[in-house]
């Protein structure tokens, strides 16, 4: 990996493949190529239109940015690809596919490299990161273009509008088949992927850049699936892990990344899992009238709720978007820090 | 009450159970426990239910800033409390009593904490007090619960999606019983209570702590179901004072609290009243494809917009969050404050 | 010009009428009281009552920040006066005629007043300009009013809600004579009007303040509609104008007026103005439950996120919204800037 970033640093073109495939990683807060590869390998693997307009996308919001002379840095770690990456893959998923995609898809990725920028100095001012909210913002009004566009048309997994309804009574009944299928997939669906095998794949990409990631993605996925079962979700959407996927991002953002881990952060952050659940059902009846579509917008709504609530939080110790790293990496930068202290005093 | 207070801020219990109380005093911008305890009573009275779940929600959300480490002044003053106190009745109005109900508004309480602390630190960039408008995220997010939550149920009083109608025209024709309900049920909706008794211990709660804000509380009901009957409200709306509440919280927050009290911030705090009317009128439309419950959002996002533009309106003189206290003391301050002015000049 | 500015100056009853003036010139960003005077006979071309509520809306406006001890230059400069313009002829294009349309008007523009203070100073933060946000979201609330007010009835404008609906596939096939009608319609439509006259007594009233804003209209309406029929958008829409007015107001704002004019502004405006009408289609779903209005938020939220991304754009020079004028001005300005910069040197 050190000989990649050497080689990667002194060469303008891998300079750029390494920023896309951080690109990739930053979709779960892996600022990592090698996790990236494996993203967009397991893209490949859900369906070749997921990965190539991932890709696509990916590249053309990173160019987009440095065109545009965004910082270097920021696009180096792949700030600028990964709402570019979900746009491609969201709108690849939702919409049908013909060459007309190909244009929306690179205005989509213009319009999420506008929007990170965008979103980015909103919220900086409070210290709290963009996550994907330029992607939610991005896809809500791309998507939405069905109703008006006869050349950009709903694809098989688009929905059509109606009214909310009430869900009828009785708890759903997961057998064990149901249950690991809910807990991997609700890794996949992060990339709106429905495949417990893509979900692996994107684990071990999580695993070699963080352990403790990969292991709250797992607990992420699990409380979710847990909160929503206990809830009265239905059996459907359990077992396809979409209670699960905002809970993989809440867990890893706040249990480690942008509060340190600690006791404290893990519970707090299993709250947020549970409460991103509820976000979730929320959501999906305020967007029925236009075909029930949230993407990661519960993730997003409750983790900036979260991060924003940390000036009067002092039980958790904050970290600054710009310093947050992984878990361990953190947690190295805390002893280090400690340990100066100590030889200071 | 000077006696309650050296006692109560002895003992931590008697410390816990006075944040408590204030805490239903702060919906209306009363920190007293006394009229806390009136507001208290005041919901048992409207029922059992309300007055139980509103008492276990501030408990839990005031309980929950401790836990988290939140400056204790502001828990001290009933701020983690008030938005727990009303997603308590809110839930316990809109959704079917079950033993559910116990975990979803425990869950909701904390979300409630952690929504104060998040909108407390981003509005407070600009000065902006928080109002209700925690309580008005917390509950739109989990009333909706009930379209995908099986073990959530809507109770008789939720009402079923729809898209907006028109008006029929004709202007309601109010007697005098209509209009004099209307007037004090418009204060006790402010905690979805349809009821002249419990308005009236709520206006009584209020006056051991201002008489101002007493006065201000009924001009508000009376300019708010007013303007309703001139625009051509539904005759039923008027008369359960729906047309209201938001005008009594909007004329207490505008017409001495946030603003000193004189004849411009009344007159200022008369017409946002008639502008929440439209705001209430606006918002029923707006969420009527999801039942039309709009709880106080026309209080909040009214009164938020004629908080937020005090820089640039010199004519008024505004008082920041943390100096606001009831119009009878923020009188006194400015009397204080003159009278120094002149010894030293 | 110069002789009005000195008379107006002098006297008060005057200088009120030049910023009415300039209050209907800023619509289209021109702080010129002669380009007003071509907007507002424009209005009376399209309407009596377009004239009158507009003029009306706008001394209303413009009187209540006088009131309110708004800063003397903001007001001169027309700033409190173009929201409250667009709330008279959105009402009085949206509504049914009747003399209640008076007072709800009256009700409207200080509505826009307060709104203009508190997005300016919410926005202020970012140096992000309030645009005609403070029109867009006095009237989303007051349109919304023919749902709960028998008074204030729907006119043959207002469209009833429904459920969107995807669009049938095929291109629209725009003859000539649509084209150029969509081109010049896209100017009158900023004020919702729908003439070609009406557009060229517009552009007219632009072209005395400044030539390169008159073309970047032209430029940003063309650019709409060539987007809108590309992307497949109805034949009725695309003759109307209505894929091009929110890119006259993005091109204008985003190509010599917030950035400064050079070949990235206009390609970056260009985009704008393409998302832009992604943005009015979304918006036009998302509103169908309420009737599909969606005036000119497509403009106004595109170009928040074009402006708000400033920070990080370093290949733009951008202008903040107290140095913006016309691309003229600017342009001069930067010149004697580096005029002094060289002689410094």
């Amino acid at each position: 990996m050190e000989r990649w970033e050497s080689v990667a640093s002194a060469n303008p073109i891998l300079r750029f493949v390494d920023a896309v495939l951080r690109g990739f990683g930053q979709v779960m807060f892996q600022n990592s190529p090698i996790t990236g590869l494996f993203f967009l390998a397991g893209l490949f693997v859900g369906g070749w239109e997921f990965g190539f307009y991932a890709l696509f996308a990916c590249v053309a919001s990173t160019g987009t940015a440095y065109w545009l002379g965004v910082p270097q840095d920021a696009i180096g770690a792949g700030l600028y690809g990964y709402n570019g990456v979900l746009v491609g893959v969201a709108l690849a998923f939702y919409l049908d596919d013909s060459w007309m995609l190909v244009p929306y898809v690179l205005l989509g990725a213009f319009a999420a490299c506008i929007a990170s920028a965008a979103i980015g100095n909103l919220l900086g001012t409070w210290q709290i990161p963009a996550l994907t909210g330029p992607f939610v913002v991005t896809i809500w009004l791309f998507a939405l273009g069905i109703y008006g566009f006869s050349q950009v048309e709903a694809g098989p997994n688009s929905q059509a509008p109606a009214l909310p309804t009430l869900m009828e009574s009785g708890r759903a009944s997961l057998n064990f088949t149901n249950f690991y299928e809910g807990l991997f997939k609700g890794v996949s669906e992060v990339f709106f992927q429905n495949s417990i095998w893509v979900g692996i794949i994107f684990l071990i990409g999580i695993f070699l850049s963080s352990q403790i990631d990969t292991a709250m993605a797992l607990l992420g996925s699990l409380i979710g699936l847990s909160a929503g079962w206990f809830l009265g979700v239905d059996q459907n959407s359990l077992a396809l892990g979409l209670m699960g996927y905002n809970g993989v991002l809440t867990m890893i953002a706040l249990a480690g990344l942008f509060y340190e881990l600690d006791a404290s952060s893990i519970i707090v952050a299993a709250i947020a899992v549970i409460v991103s659940v509820v976000v979730a059902i929320a959501l999906t009846a305020f967007t029925a009238p236009y075909g029930a579509h949230i993407y990661t917008a519960p993730f997003v709504l409750t983790t900036y709720g979260f991060i924003a609530a940390k000036p009067f939080l002092h039980r958790l110790r904050a970290v600054a978007p710009a310093d947050a790293s992984t878990p361990e990496g953190e947690i190295n930068l805390y002893r280090r820090v400690h340990w100066w202290a100590k030889k200071k005093g």
